[in-house]
């Protein structure tokens, strides 16, 4: 595993039971306890997941001996946002291409006359 | 390694030589040669990284047998955008929670009439 901050994000995310925890956590702290009730897995199981997640620094944990509840943290999240966004040109002019060729596509057919079953 | 296309996905940007190659093929199609040289690694592992690119539909290959250009696949990049884009609102009342946070700070400060050095 790589050390850089961006990289340990994108590890951490590369799960759909932890993306589902920081679903979950978007609606309000929760313990442990809570966040393991939907998934039907061992406290074990869920705890490693917490600290992936805690270590790529997704989420905090409180300092409360007993109950520590966790809670998504913004920044990292913000940051893959920002990375992806680099991209968003790139997309939208291959989005527009795609449709542009569909248009192509559907102007021959139409000048071709063809009809579904008809040759 | 998990099956669902978002962890693919995830796993794929999880390395800096790989998001590397994704900023370099947003310029246009490249070899592997091409895509090699900025690196100083080995072929093989490059090689290996594309293979980890391909698999998680991030990039594409030419079927030219011997010049087979990569280049960057659109989906799979604007799914992380959407992913991330659900927090938006997370992060946004996260980081006005922090301005106003250390507004109330700076404000505590004058009321105390604190200045560096004074007691």
């Amino acid at each position: 595993m790589t050390s850089d901050p961006l990289s340990a994000t994108f590890a951490a995310l590369a799960d759909p039971t932890r993306r589902a925890i920081l679903a979950r956590l978007v609606t309000g702290e929760a313990s442990v306890t809570e966040l393991a009730e939907p998934f039907e897995m061992s406290m074990p199981a869920i705890s490693k997941h917490l600290k992936v997640l805690e270590r790529a620094g997704l989420i905090a944990r409180g300092k409360e001996a007993q109950w520590r509840p966790c809670r998504l943290e913004a920044r990292p999240l913000k940051e893959v946002a920002d990375w992806a966004d680099h991209y968003r040109q790139f997309w939208e002019e291959s989005f527009d291409r795609l449709d542009e060729y569909l248009r192509v596509l559907k102007n021959e057919e139409k000048k071709h006359g063809r009809k579904p079953g008809k040759r």
